[in-house]
């Protein structure tokens, strides 16, 4: 059994976290840390866990948690993680981080985009971008992982391989995405009055998502790649449906594009390349680790449209995670995650 | 492994069954029947299964099924379950039927409520009401098991522990549930722009599930039962929740009401006593096999709140369904269903 | 034209009053009252006012409202109407409060429900309960109007006239109402992820709609009138709900029962009688001040099911509110009001 | 008083329009045309009506509606239009007809996108695209009216400034829209349980309204205009939102796009231009006739962000046509719309 331990305990992502791994056959959830809730029982806290888990919560402390577990997801939305990584690798405890602080590998990025000083740069270095369709074999061997966002697990599942053969132009792409409202976490949290019955685009002169894609579909494709990315939120609980617009690079047709996907993912437990946009969808997805691609090429227009949908809290989030504990432990890749189970 | 057969499969309650069941460690999906979508692979039918299963569904024979299955999970809404159950349970085969057909003992009954001769009394009177909390025994010996309506599973789990130790009143009973739209099925389904921003009550002259409250709660506690029913959609997929207002026999107290609960359900795995009836809700229990349930004495005016929440498509259907198939084939009773791991 | 203040004028209560006045012939809006947006213009707090009204918000002074405006309608949640009411009718400005301030007749129970001491009791005495359908000619001469609450409005319009024929019995009344979000506001509101796919059941203990409801039924019926009541919130904007239970008192049939209704609101603009309780839904009355009713005598379990629905935000608020003022004003009762307008 | 007919009576535009004509002060509906529901009277239909119209539905005649009105407003789905737009034409009646049978110029550009030959040649050339913003002078003369998409009308009145500028290339326009369900209609309407918590794109290659779509902008800026477009469902009842990326021409900046919007919209009653895309939303156009929109040049990329929000039964169809019967009429353009009165 691996022992984990679960920082942000008491927020959405760590309960939705909690719940998965309970059900995980080689996982013990060991230890629970959270700020907000610290001296708490997580089943008085979280009431969907009551009968389920009685655990207390603790302030983080990486000399607490290394004497638990050994490994640990923290789901943080704070800088904390910056401070605890360090101490927890060098303690022995291998660490997924599902909050932003070790995606963007150029430090004055991360100061850009987060606002602050990265302050483990030590190891910032060693940290492997989680999207097991890419980095397997690096995730299988890391110490630290940096957890995609859920915007950017979506985005790049479906463009990528677009990209990487050649067969749209890496330069005026438009990303049209929308998102369930369990993407704002519940401290920054809409209310249920604003976000039903409305749609709105948020964050359209940057989203720090942006430089994510930007970074990783260079790394993956060798080339530049410049996007337009307009993120919305629609009255939905958990979701992202992406929508984007590229131009073709020669003369592609239906047959090149959707190849180039079913090429890609033939073998992936949890890539599924859809028969057109339509079919991908939220509902399809949802409760699983599954990301929907598809690709269109409009020839009306000569247009191609790319489409992914994923569960953002699942894929997007914590099946993700357990992806990759699954990888870095040698388990199962697909244990404790399901196929279609959850919903 | 046990061998099931699922038919209904492409109705809403197949396909949550069927996505069940792919999770379940020691059972196999071997045969799924359906008319509606014969000679198709289900994959095609359910693209949310694309990746998870590829079978193709056939018409329900007993002969096919038979040579397939070990056990049978009818989950069509029509009365085919009436023919093919004494067939299934001649060639050995178990079978729980999640329809209505063998929940009411009373021939006359079930005609009254169902519009049609019931033509399988040979076999109706082995049937057991599958409620593990009350019938667990006869689950485990039994060849045939009727899978309880949505419903009365929530109100009967609640209701029952008190009228048994006597302390609410068997008649003046009023019960106001709610249900999620997946309660109607696809067939008879209601359109997004009249179910959503909208609640209405129906059936307020009659729903079938109230003589199947009445008989059992009638069967657990030894004297008739009365209670008036009125059930109501609201824009929600998944959930029921009842609210029901009982009057105290004697001089209850809220320690003596709450402690009948504690005791009948103090082992249960699925039931969970809430403190009061604000903690009783579709969220806690949606994704989930569990029944909440509370009891609020509400001195003003000296009136008893009885409330409890399920997941109408898992305890309300499908988990409950998996929970009788462990029980009937000597399995563990919580395999494959999860705690809170779902949603 | 009626010149007229809105006080609260940011808050949900607010917003809504100000576009419906808006659009009434007769009125004039000439005055906003607001102590979070004090200093700002009202079209840059709801963006969606933008080119409908441009106006400064203040902090409310009886003196400045008084130079401004004929009548004030007092939107805020707090006890500053108790404050501003008196000063205001001394003035010579009528007031509508849509707060709670003056709809108890007994102060003790004002301080017991709404935990505080009620410090206009000068004026207490002389409010009228704006109630139109049972209060037409108190409203026409009052100067102070308490605005009924929106779960009481729902329930006594229902209730009182088939107690008022004695028809049913005034005690083991069962009263379960649903409510949209709206309800409860913007400051104490729920979020999206909480509410969403989500229903419960709270203030099961006492709710302080629950002694308007009986010191109203009682006002009405001439007797002492005992209910439970149970509010629940259900994911939608805008809508209440009410399912009522009661015992027969003698032996009624569907046509006495029904006919109490229609008598009584044979003339009224703003109730309709339904044919049975399936057919009282928050739909048919969603953007309009229509209350609907239904009576429905259960044969098989001699129960009596009352229904009614309204849209929270309207007849249980702004537009009931209009509809007092164009009576205190001498307007036609139904100006700015519309029908079934609004959605 | 004008009085005006509606075909389509009972469908969910006929609904709308009924309401909304009941509230104009300058309006009598004196007839009302419906192939479903011939022979009942509306209120029985539509129980939203009951209290408010009591009027038999009828097959539609020609002759029957130049009896009863002065105008129609054509609400069926079919192509019957067709067949009675130029009968009624000839007896006098002044025609809206909010399908899409007139709006496109080309009848062999009809006959590819509506699937049937245009039968009513005749007049076709005469009718006025019915966007006000635009074409008000030419409403004002017309007989016949081609209320416009919702798509387009939100589009065009986003795009059309900014091409009209040559701020924004005509070609490489992406549009990515989104609407809620009444969008669809109640005949080929959504079942609850497959939209609610769920979004996708449809008609990815070709929608209707993208011929039309493409016709007004070359119309109104005098050269070709390419774009692409995908339109989506998402879970909501009202509001179309679109999210247009397009390519800058020359060097723009913010205040060069906004100026243009705010340039031609300024005396328009119902269109305003928001600040930022985030300010675009649907629950600030909902209940109203307003098109928001709004510009944003994203210096990062180099792209230009075009966003637009309707009612889709309102600006989107039923308010727009009733700004067009005013027009027609002589009436004040705004009459019996309302400002934000609606929700």
């Amino acid at each position: 059994m691996v022992r984990v331990a679960v920082t942000g305990a008491s927020g959405l992502v760590g309960e939705c976290l909690i719940r998965l791994l309970l059900g995980h056959p080689d996982v013990e959830v060991t230890y629970l840390g959270s700020h907000s809730s610290a001296g708490r029982d997580i089943a008085d806290v979280l009431p969907s866990l009551k009968g389920e888990l009685s655990l207390g919560c603790k302030l983080p402390e990486h000399d607490d948690i290394a004497a638990a577990a050994d490994a640990a997801i923290l789901a943080h939305k704070s800088a904390e993680s910056l401070k605890l990584t360090p101490r927890l690798l060098e303690a022995g405890v291998k660490v997924i981080d599902i909050g932003g602080e070790f995606r963007l590998k150029d430090p004055a990025l991360y100061q850009q985009w987060y606002g602050q000083k990265h302050t483990a740069l030590d190891v910032l270095g060693e940290a492997v971008y989680g999207l097991p369709e890419y980095y397997r074999d690096e995730i299988r061997a890391a110490r630290l992982v940096a957890n995609p966002g859920c915007y950017p697990t979506a985005v790049i599942l479906s463009l990528a391989p677009l990209l990487a053969a050649g067969l749209i132009l890496p330069r005026g792409i438009s990303v049209s995405c929308a998102s369930g409202l369990t993407g704002a976490g519940r401290t920054s949290g809409v209310l249920f009055i604003d976000g039903n019955e409305n749609m709105r685009a948020y964050a359209l002169a940057g989203h720090k998502h942006w430089p994510e894609m930007e970074q990783e579909l260079a790394a993956l494709t060798g080339e530049a790649v410049r996007l337009t990315f307009v993120p919305h939120i629609v009255p939905i609980n958990r979701g992202i449906l992406s929508t984007i617009f590229a131009q073709p690079s020669g003369a592609p047709n239906q047959d090149t594009l959707r190849g180039a996907l079913l090429d890609k993912y033939a073998d992936e437990p949890f890539v599924r390349v859809r028969d057109w946009g339509g079919e991908v969808c939220m509902a399809n997805v949802r409760g699983t680790n599954y990301c929907d691609v598809s690709v269109d090429y409009i020839e009306a227009t000569g247009a191609v449209i790319v489409m992914s949908a994923i569960d953002n809290m699942l894929k997007g989030a914590c099946t993700q995670a357990i992806q990759n504990l699954n990888l870095m432990f040698g388990l199962d890749e697909t244990a404790g995650i399901g196929g279609v189970r959850g919903s």
